[in-house]
């Protein structure tokens, strides 16, 4: 087993009404001023954000409200917000949505005690060092953003889309109540199923030796979220299905999953990309991408993937030469992300094929120019990316 | 699923050599003096107290020495240790050992900061406010005491063997080398063993609806250490089979296998009857002691233990019916513990049957003299815990 470092020190509330403990938690983190980040439409008309409001002036604690967060979170909100947090002397953020209200929080959070640009950190210019306190209220089975130390955020000037990781983007506390996540569209939900099983996949094929306890949890994960996704989509009101996807997405992503292990990302990256460029959903630009990696990478360790076929998606491939196994294994996990409507390929995801220009940017995007490797279970070059991409169509 | 609340901020530093960072720790932690506190000749024999010593006085962190913990750690060491965190002015107390040595620097670290006496905490008249910080170097996969806010103590006067959990039980750091467990004897490795299993069964065996994120990792962590712990019994020195036996150890405890569930806890209040009475290693005491327990309850949900029969144990219990599919169950289990040299029975346990009188006092001290009932699978009163005591003859 390789050495790691783990550490999770987010409180997790989870269960029906403790977002009506929002009050309480803020006082435990000694909050004075308060801004409640949001998104749209939903968080309103639901009357979250009212009973978020509700609990909050039940103490004395001051607020500032700052919604318009979108898909892809975008650098300008999170600008927007730093100038609030500065001006207001915000010294507490709460996110109140999904995976993106929650890393624009985080970005906010990072810019308010900065005096330079926020973005500094997300090209790699700058260190973080230090952050307001943050927390959440996450309505969406997804990103683990809720637990996990990473924030990604779009600067719609460039088209980058970029993540950072650091122990900062820590949440002090997250608030889980699956009946938030009832009134999600089903293509939404779908994502969502789709990004806690990559999390996992993104950790599971790397390098390194024995993991078996890191292994049974992704795993573990994997079965979980495969079974209880299927449910969900088909009774968007099922509370134990709602329960254990938002669990399964919080432990997807605190990376106890991937302990031991560095890691591979590069499908993540590849779909960064695509987003950025396309402003399309994370889920389902992974979906897209998926099946295109694995074929290209498979023959590094294909007893990776059977024994993920074999463990977590129920195939029995003992029968089956190598090649076989892994491909029965690659296309069951493909059909079941066609089975909650998410695109096999990019040219499903697009409505259109990829053009060989649009191939050609994206990687050099990807690979910075060619300068860049992805992944670590295949270091993938440009090459290997336009490949990756060409499969994809 | 039922609601939770988990939280574990401990940082985990797992790996070779880890022990060589407790001085950056500490510092980290902002420790100026620390306690470091130990068990017996091992740590000294083996070389580890010298290289924490090292470590810390690489910085300027003072520190002072406690030896001399023993197993079922008694009161009147926590009261020497506590003694000298006031007289020396300690703020950080180190725990370098086995559960033991880890549990008695806990209830160090609540009784520096109280002006009244210790054992108020454990006989329930006070509750715990705040504490010492505290860290660890763990040499024992078994207690999880490294992660869990939890901490065990017996009054050497009264027999009385009494834990306590509370959030301010949560190490700041524990530093996991699996190489330190090599050296363990055979007996002490397998007390372990059966330590994390229990951790997990007494979770797993609980009243609750849908958890399955929570099942799947209970059954997980079950099956890896009963792999493991079969290798790590014929080779003492796999780096491999020590490292998922620690850290199966540490995901027993941590709560991730209980998390929307009650927990029952009845066999662990038996067993420290018995340890109480007869200082037996806490882990060969659940041995003889769960079968019992096990026989005598089943019936509230034999379910339960056929999922983990199959899930966990790889028995294929379809054909048969319930009762015999559970014994198959249970009597795998005690089957697996005689393999690690574990007493199937309180006889082998203390090599003669418990007298009736002793039952009896067994009983009235678990019950409190028939005021207190044990568990929740099955809640048991003075009678069931005499007929368990006697089933376990």
């Amino acid at each position: 087993m390789n050495n790691f470092k783990y550490y999770a020190p987010t409180e997790v509330i989870f269960g029906r009404d403790v977002e009506n403990e929002v009050g309480s938690e803020l006082i435990k983190s000694e909050a004075t001023k308060v801004l409640v980040h949001y998104g749209g439409q939903s968080a309103i008309k639901s009357g979250l954000l009212e009973r978020v409001k509700k609990s909050i002036e039940e103490t004395d604690i001051e607020y500032v409200m700052l919604g318009g967060v979108v898909p892809n979170p975008r650098l300008s909100k999170v600008r927007e917000g730093i100038e609030i947090c500065k001006e207001e002397e915000v010294d507490f953020v709460l996110a109140v949505g999904g995976g993106s209200v929650l890393d624009s929080a985080k970005a906010i959070a990072y810019g308010a005690v900065y005096s330079g640009d926020i973005w500094d950190f997300y090209d790699g210019k700058e260190q973080i060092t230090s952050a307001l306190p943050h927390g959440n209220i996450i309505t969406l089975a997804a990103t683990g953003s809720e637990t996990s130390s990473s924030s990604v955020i779009t600067n719609e000037e460039t088209g980058d889309k970029v993540g950072v990781n650091t122990e900062y983007g820590r949440p002090e506390f997250t608030l889980m109540n699956p009946e938030l996540t009832y009134t999600l569209p089903p293509y939404q939900t779908a994502c969502g199923i789709v990004d806690i099983i990559m999390h996992t996949f993104e950790r599971y094929f790397s390098p390194g030796g024995v993991n078996d306890m890191t292994d049974e949890i992704a795993e573990a994960v994997i079965r979980n979220t495969k079974r209880y996704g299927t449910i969900a989509m088909e009774n968007p009101d099922d509370y134990d299905a709602r329960s254990e996807l938002l669990w399964s997405g919080s432990l997807s992503h605190i990376n106890l999953t991937g302990l031991g292990r560095v890691g591979d990302w590069a499908s993540h990256r590849l779909e960064h990309e695509l987003s950025g460029m396309f402003d399309v959903a994370h889920g389902a630009g992974l979906s897209a991408i998926w099946g295109a990696w694995a074929r290209y990478t498979y023959e590094e360790a294909p007893e990776r993937f059977i024994r993920m076929g074999e463990n977590a998606w129920g195939l029995d491939l003992k029968e089956l030469d190598k090649k076989e196994a892994v491909e029965t294994m690659i296309n069951t996990v493909v059909e079941y992300f066609k089975t909650l409507g998410m695109p096999e390929s990019t040219t499903e995801l697009l409505g259109r094929s990829l053009t060989e220009e649009e191939i050609l940017k994206l990687a050099d995007n990807a690979s910075k120019a060619g300068n860049k490797t992805l992944g670590s279970f295949k270091v993938i070059n440009r090459e290997d990316m336009i490949n990756i991409f060409r499969m994809s169509v």
